[in-house]
Order: C-alpha cells, then structure tokens, then sequence
C-alpha cells in the first residue's frame, strides 16, 4: 500500500558483528533503501515494515550462518521467496534481516520413476513446470502467482488443483530445514509413506518461517494427463452455482478444477482479462483423465449444473482458449484491483466443510452488498475454500473498516460452520487473533509450546501466528 | 510371544494415591493378572510387559483424569485399543496403566452430506464401515486387522487402500487429544484444509501415544463405488509381479489395491485359507469407480501384466468370491504363523521410493532363502511398501538371530534407497534405533525436544520411538 516505513538504520558504523557479516557475505548484504523495500512484505493490504537487511542466500551454508549470526545478535530472521503471500507473513514488524532465497533456484533431481523432484526453496512452480514438461510430468500446486516452491510449502498453499491433488501438506515429501540453531535437518523420506516417528515434514509446512528456514523441498510429481478437458458454465445465480459444487463433491466426480466466479468478479475479469464471458455467477472447470473418463465426469456435471439453474457446459477447444480461461482465472486478483483507480486489494479467504458452502458464500455476497463494499468472490469452491477481494481505497478509512467488518462477520460464521479462518492464505500478522477464536487458547497455547521449543529466542519470523508472539525484550 | 512379566504389584495396600484412583474409577480399574497380561502388548515377537494396572475410560473425563492421576504419581500411561500393533507399541517397559479406550466406541456423528463421522477412538473400523454401509460410504483406510480408528490415528496405520486413498495421515481432519496435563484440545477443524497455524492433526497422528492420548477423531468418508472389480493374476516370478506394479504406479493408473503374495505366502495362504490359488507370487487387485472407468483400468493393468510374465487377469465375480480373497489377504498373518506349528510371527516392513521396490524386494527374498528363514513377503506395493513375516520358534535363539539380520539388512538397503525403515507399523521399542540410522541425530532430537516440550515428565508411553525416551528417574 504506502511506501513502507524503515524501523532503523541498520549499518551504524563501527559495529563489528555487523562487519563480521558483511565480510561473509559480501555485496550479498544489503541495507539499501530500494533493498529493503522491496523485502517489506508489499503484497497485499497490510503494512509494510522493511527490515533491516537483506541476505540473498546462495546455499544451505548461508542460511546456516546467517541464522547464526542473527541468533547471536537476537535479531529477527525472515526467509523471503517471490514475496507473494498475503497477510504479512514478510512484514518485518520487529525488524531483522530478510534471508531472500530467490537466487536459490536449482532443480537438484527430476526422478521420472519415482515422480519426484527435489528442489531449491527458490525455485518457482512454473520455472520446475516448464522444466518437467518434455518429460510429461507436472507438478500441480498452483496458488494462482508464480511463487517460490520454498514459500509455498512454509504457507501450506493449494490453490486452484487442490480439490483433486491436494494441498502442499500432500505434496511435499521431505524438506530441508535449517533450525533456529543453525542446525540442518531432512524432515523426512523420499518413500511414498513412513510411520517412522514424527510428522516432521508436516509440522513444518504451513508454520510460516516461524520454526525453521526450509531451504529444498522434495515433491510429488505427477504423469500429465492424457486428456484435459476445460469448461465454463454459467448460472442463473450464485445459489445455484454453489449447490452445484456441492452436489459434484458429495457425488465424488473427482473433478481437478472447480472454481468459482461471482458476478462481480466476472464483470471484473472481462474488463481486465478482455474476455467475453455472461457477467452471470460462473464456474470453470477441468476434468484430468482418459479421453472416455474425462468426458463421462463432463456429462455427469453437466447433468448436475442442469438440476440448479446452470447453462449448457461450454468446452474451450483449443489449448489457447484453456490457457486464456485459467490465467483470467489467475488474474481476478489484478482484476478486482483495476475496478477502482488506485485501489488497494484486501484479499481474505475462508473454507469451510462443503455442506456449509452456499449458506457461507450467499451470506457474505448478502452482507457485501449491504455494506455496499466494492468486492469480488472467487473461490477454489472444490474445497469449501473461497477469497472476497475488496478494492480499497487505503486512504479512505470508510473502505478498511467496511471490509473489516464483513471480514469479521464471514470468519465468524466459517468457524461456527465447524470451518477455519483461512482456508490457504495463512495466519501471518492479519489473522492472529482469528486462529485463537478458531482453534481456542489451549489449542493455540500448545502451538506456541512447541513454536517455543523450537525457537526459544524467538528470532524466527516473530510476531507472526500468535500474536505476541513477537514480544522481544 | 511367552507368558508376559509382570513388572510389579500395584495394589500397595494402603496406598491413598491409589485408593483415590481406586474410588474414582471402581470396578472400572483393574490389576488382575488376567487383565493386565492382556494388555502387555501380545501381539507380534517383542516381550510383552504387563502394566500395573488398566482402566476403562468412558469419557474424555475418565481420560483426562487418568492422565493427570499418572503424572501426579510419576506412572506411566498407555492408551490401548484393539491391541493390533506389531512394533511393542503397547508392552508397559516402564510400567503404570494402561488405558484401555474400547469402551469409547460411540459414532458421534455421521454427516453424509459432509463426507465426515467423528467416532470416539475405540470404535473399530469395520464397526464404522458397518454404520455406514446403508448410507452408500466408507472409510477406506484398512490395515487388514479390526483396529480402533483411535489407534489407527495413533500408529498412522494404512493398509490395503492407502495407494488409493492415502494413510491415516491424510483421512484425520481433526482429533480430540487429551495433553499430558489433562487438558483437552481439538487438534484442527472440519473443513477439508486449512493453513491456520501449525499443522496439530498431523502431529498427533502417528505419534504412538506419545504425545497425547486420542479420544475421537473426524475422518473423511467416501461414496461407495459404483462399480468395484476385485482380480488376482499370477506371474512367472516376483521380479514380473513387481515389475507390473511399479510400471502400474508410474503411470498413474490409479487402482485401488494392488497387493503382493510372494509364493511362500500364496502357499501358506491356500492351506490356512482353503483357497486354490496357484502357487505363484500373485497380484490382488481392486479397481475402484464407474463401470467403464473400472474397465478401462483392467484392460490396462492386463496389458502392463503381460508385458512382466503376468498371466491372464483372474476376476472376482462374486461379492463372496471378492470377499473370500480379501479375508485370505487379510488373514496372511495367521496363514504365515500357521507354517510352523507353535510358531509367533515376527513382521516388519519397509517402504521405498516406487523404483527402488524390486530391487528391495528380490534382494530380501534373496537373503531370506540365503539365511534357509521360513518367510513370506507381502505387501501394499502400490505404496512401495512390504512386509517379511517370519515364522518363528520363540525358544529357536537361530530363528530369532536369523530374522534379526534379513530384518537389519532390508532396513539397511530400504534406508539407502532413500525409503523408511517402517511404512506403517510404527517404531514402537523395535526399531528406535533404525529411526536414528534412517533420519539421523539431528532429526530425531528435534522430535525429542518436542516430546519433552508436551510431556516435560514423560509420563505418555515412555520408551516408545525414542532409544532412551523411557529413562525415568
């Protein structure tokens, strides 16, 4: 949003731990103003905090010592990717250095027979999937930006192929962590399965850069499929579109695409994507399969989409009108921007258990028009997840709390479903409060028990998920 | 294996610690030697330690109590369900009560509409598949015996379905656990995904009762198939059969089952299991979905079979044909201790990356007739993952000493090949030390400091997982 504030200089002359490093690390040490901008956590609505250095990291060995150096000098650590979440995960609140892993970015092994890739953190989803393609493979995580593979598996991201391929929690194998000590761990095997001990590899993805820098990861890869079928089919109205989601999943269609987009969002996204679509409630669809499989899961949808108010399914023919379809998809986010001049977007996002869908989803397009909020809704609806994205006008203090209250209202009631706060986005500093009214103190109490175990000085990514947990004396 | 030792005697007469526990539980708490003998851990070849006493829980309460009795006294506590474990998860090696959850066998909640039940942790998954068969569900997980779903969670179980449906890892939403402290918590929500904070569901599956004991559990259901094909096809050798599998997996066939019996098991199991099996290292499979969907995946599994030696695929005609086959996989177990009269069966497993499996599978077959054991191999191989079971003779120190090596040479190799030294039956006391030689010293102290992190007095199942995690004052 605005420029972001820098909390301190962080090269105060004469300081000799701060030579010590510089001497490690060279012209790979930055204080510069631009730098540290850039590293501010920038997307998004929340503020902006620059740290106060930044490393780019090249190895295993530097983040290591890195993490040392800040260890010993009790400054914060933030690792950094593509810089794409988005609710503050990289704002340097409690100042530090920002560990940028960008340049971190070698496959290390494509293993075709096992289907697995091991990776740098830096490496991004579409750089591995243009590497995997003339092998036939694919990785399928796909949270919409081009992120780091390192980043998404610190925020747990899913996204648009998650109803049939899951998450990142299904799709990382084993990771190397570098630990607040400096210590370097494998969480786990490159086996399809283990009960051997505990689930390190989970308990670090989605933990934010609060327990550990992760610096590769090894991923399921998986064969592309023979036939890929992309589709769009309009609705009379937002009700029917979703009881058609829900009658898909209750049903098992096994569907790996199934995403929504509320009226607005389609208005939006045919400005901004220059596309033609019916400014109706929309779903776009895919189906992976056989040809005979995929055209059976089709027919039986289309059946569906009847039954509530839903148009004929409108097949994209080419392999052009599929890539056209899933970048508009992929561009709402910019879309919803460009629907006010200057605007800033609160993105927020909620999942709940599929049953619970509609009532979630019609409430909130209710109190979004009772509020007369400028929003969209887009939704990875497979899962019961979906994002209203408010154009905002940051200096309009009209618009932030118009938005906060139905951001309020909307995670109010995905709890009481029996859903969670964040479906995919993550706690960072936004939903801090939100994870202790989900999860409950005791719940939330044993997280900062092992956040504690882990990181006893508190150096890692602080402040983020518990919220104080960036008290630093 | 032989008759369990009974470390010490409970009932201290005048002990007002344990006449409080005594008046709290009543009849409900036992130290006969018959009940605490059958909650020594019997099952599988390690010793079987009778704890001092067992209690029956039938509440959260009754679990919450238990436990902060134990820690206020210093005992050891053991959660125990159907008693199925094979790695000694369950022998009380340092004594205290084992709390026995099969009591706590209500189905809370089915919601159809949701694909969920929750069930309290001593309901048995074929007593959950029995409840929801009129619905049109199940839960696919099966690990062959009649486990608790609590202890399933505990032990990360698997089994026949997992290359298909996953692991427990992946069918756990959320769970309620009772901490060392007798605090309660609810480990995650109900929506299919979540990146609110740490990852607690997976923390706590798997992690054998160290942590925390487990009184209900949210899983997700599946429709039932519409169309569900059972087969077997016979190869000319187990390289052919394994061949077939891996090339089935890399291609992303998706069965549902596919299970090896090499030909000692497929020997063993005519004879036990009054099947007429030739006497061939065979493949049980099961293709899950529509009619035309199940076909298309046999005529291609036949076509892989072919290409390996594989005969022609043999299908199950019957509901009761399909029955009789899965109650003989299921059954291998007694089958293979039925090869030797008087004989306890010593399993073990491993589990590789997919393209490492026929090496890892001839080369242990290789060894098991090299050493002259009296062995089968069968497996989920889908998954990578096999079982040796030897059929022993307790009082033989040969049979013993011989299983030893072909045990420490497949984990070995298992290990090297980038796999695990236990796909699914967990650590237990059998192989603390191959976890440290599969994840090194420094992973595993990460899991001890998060062991002592939740039960700082170690009072939940000591000794398990961890070589010296039992040492108590």
């Amino acid at each position: 949003m605005s420029e972001p504030k820098i909390r301190r200089e962080f090269d105060d002359a004469g300081d000799a731990a701060l030579n010590a490093l510089r001497e490690r690390f060279g012209e790979r040490l930055s204080t510069a103003h631009a730098i540290v901008s850039q590293h501010s956590g920038l997307e998004g609505h929340h503020a902006s905090l620059a740290p106060d250095a930044v490393i780019y990291a090249e190895s295993n060995e530097d983040v290591a010592d890195a993490i040392r150096w800040c260890a010993d000098n009790d400054l914060p650590v933030i690792a950094h990717g593509a810089g794409t979440s988005l609710e503050g995960h990289l704002s340097a609140i409690h100042g530090g250095v920002s560990l940028d892993l960008t340049r971190m970015n070698a496959i290390l092994d494509v293993s075709a027979e096992n289907l697995l890739a091991t990776v740098q953190a830096g490496v991004t989803r579409e750089q591995l999937n243009h590497h995997l393609r003339d092998l036939g493979l694919f990785f399928p995580i796909d949270p919409g930006a081009n992120a780091t593979l390192g980043g998404m598996t610190a925020t747990r991201a899913s996204g648009t192929n998650a109803v049939r391929y899951g998450t990142m929690r299904d799709n990382v194998l084993t990771a190397k962590v570098v630990l607040a000590n400096g210590a370097v761990i494998e969480t786990g095997v490159r086996a399809a399965k283990s009960s051997a001990g505990y689930d390190l590899t989970g308990l670090f993805v989605g933990s934010e850069g609060t327990l550990g820098v992760i610096t590769e990861v090894t991923l399921r890869l998986y064969g592309i499929p023979e036939k890929i079928l992309s589709a769009t089919c309009v609705f009379k109205d937002l009700d029917g579109a979703v009881s058609a989601v829900i009658e898909t999943i209750q049903l098992g269609l096994g569907v790996a695409r199934i995403e929504l987009l509320d009226e607005t969002q389609v208005r939006a996204s045919n400005a901004f994507s220059k596309l033609r679509l019916v400014e109706q409630p929309t779903l776009l669809l895919e189906f992976h399969g056989s040809p005979a499989g995929v055209e059976e899961q089709a027919l039986q949808f289309a059946d569906i989409a009847a039954g509530h108010r839903g148009g004929a399914l409108i097949i994209a023919r080419t392999p052009e009108e599929r890539s056209r379809l899933w970048k508009a998809r992929h561009d709402a986010y910019f879309a919803a921007k460009a629907l006010l001049p200057g605007a800033v977007v609160w993105t927020t996002d909620v999942c709940v258990p599929i049953a619970a869908l509609a009532d979630s989803i019609l409430k909130t397009r209710a109190d979004i028009e009772a509020e007369g909020a400028l929003a969209t809704i887009v939704g990875h609806v497979g899962d019961g997840n979906y994002h209203v994205m408010f154009a905002i006008d940051p200096q309009n203090p009209t618009h932030m709390a118009r938005a906060s209250r139905i951001n309020e209202r909307m995670i109010s009631r995905a709890i009481e479903a029996g859903g969670t706060c964040t479906g995919e986005h993550g706690i960072g500093i936004g939903k801090r409060d939100k994870l202790i009214a989900e999860r409950g103190e005791t719940n939330v109490t044993l997280m900062r028990t092992i956040k504690a175990a882990l990181d006893p000085a508190n150096i890692l990514n602080p402040g983020k998920i518990f919220v104080d947990g960036g008290a630093r004396p």
